[in-house]
């Protein structure tokens, strides 16, 4: 009776009812068993959409790549480790999704082929990595049918609102979020963010706060494209 | 008084009066101002050792690659992230350095050029990246003079004391630490290790311990070979 009560309560956010999927972290690319490619992302702003579009009472999936953060509770969280595996959980999870948002820092290319022992250094003054290129998620989740409202994240240290309207039109997304991580006191592994929303025909500037509070004024702008 | 008295105690330890530099951790090499590639050392080695060094009275220099480790209490931290800057924090700890323990999983090679902008993905399917040779952090110290007393770790996949041993001869080195990566119950991240000392005469197992124990039967030893 307590539960149903409680989920009751949930029924009544302005996402009860609706099924979200976030990304979040970096993903790792191997190099070797020892080692990889990733980037600075913290996890900080998926982990914290996903409280928030719970708290929203949607029914939540976070793909995450390797993180230190707790997981958040009452939501469905799915360690992964590369792109691809974040591909693969991406498209697993995709089934009745309402919402996608992609917020992971996917790397965008992996090694062609990790080796499957340690890369001794050798006397080799250069080395020579070959890349691929990964499966683009975002791109795939917003291609699909039905599609669901997709949001992009864009972390640029330059031209950020020109590459997001970019990113935007390219993969067909419904939002993108733009920040500049080249400002130190915003974004990667801070506790704050400031961000430009890139919207298919305007911009909306939400002025530097916590990435709690990003989240919930993120979570509430979706809720009113859904509803 | 008490400082004084503090003091004391720790000048009855083993390595009383000898100053010990460890390094610890992953490096990290930039590939622009998001992406990097590092390694999965947690650093937990390292900081143990520069523990165990202090407890037995030795003024202690830890030289950390980024890890999400408390910095250990009378340990001197001089946080790096690469290679390069590994390199010369090592240099400039050298003096009067009695032991130098390279414990950190330093990157072998870096790339050519760090891009200053963030590289865009692009229309390409494949990225190829140029990677140059890091100075040889360890083999710079043991060919120093007066050398100090010079310990390597080798963690490796296959071929483990082939590996190490062909370390310490080419390297100079006086003291060898080899694990076995592969294994997935000890070593990276691990709060656990056993390990293989390759000395220049012998070699000695030391049975699965924690890595607190087993830096403590390290320093003993190395104490040892000071006396």
């Amino acid at each position: 009776a307590i539960a149903a009560h409680c989920a009751g309560l949930f029924d009544t956010g302005s996402l009860a009812g609706k099924r979200v999927v976030i990304t979040a972290g970096p993903t790792r690319e191997a190099l070797d068993p020892v080692r990889y490619i990733s980037n600075h992302s913290s996890g900080k702003m998926g982990y914290a959409l996903a409280e928030a579009a719970r708290e929203a009472g949607a029914t939540t999936v976070l793909i995450s790549g390797p993180t230190h953060l707790p997981s958040p509770e009452r939501v469905t969280l799915l360690p992964v480790v590369s792109a691809e595996e974040m591909y693969a959980a991406s498209l697993q999870a995709l089934p009745d999704c309402d919402v996608f948002i992609a917020t992971a820092a996917v790397a965008d290319y992996r090694p062609d082929q990790a080796a499957a022992q340690k890369i001794k250094k050798g006397e080799r003054d250069t080395l020579v990595i070959e890349l691929v290129k990964n499966p683009d998620i975002v791109a795939a989740m917003a291609a699909h049918t039905p599609k669901p409202f997709t949001v992009g994240f864009a972390a640029e240290t330059e031209r950020v609102i020109d590459y997001a309207r970019d990113k935007l039109e390219r993969k067909q997304l419904d939002l993108v979020v733009a920040n500049d991580v080249s400002r130190s006191d915003i974004g990667f592994n801070s506790d704050e963010n400031a961000v430009t929303l890139v919207w298919p025909q305007r911009e909306e500037n939400l002025s530097r706060r916590s990435k709690h509070q990003l989240a919930r004024d993120l979570v509430e702008r979706i809720a009113r494209q859904l509803a």
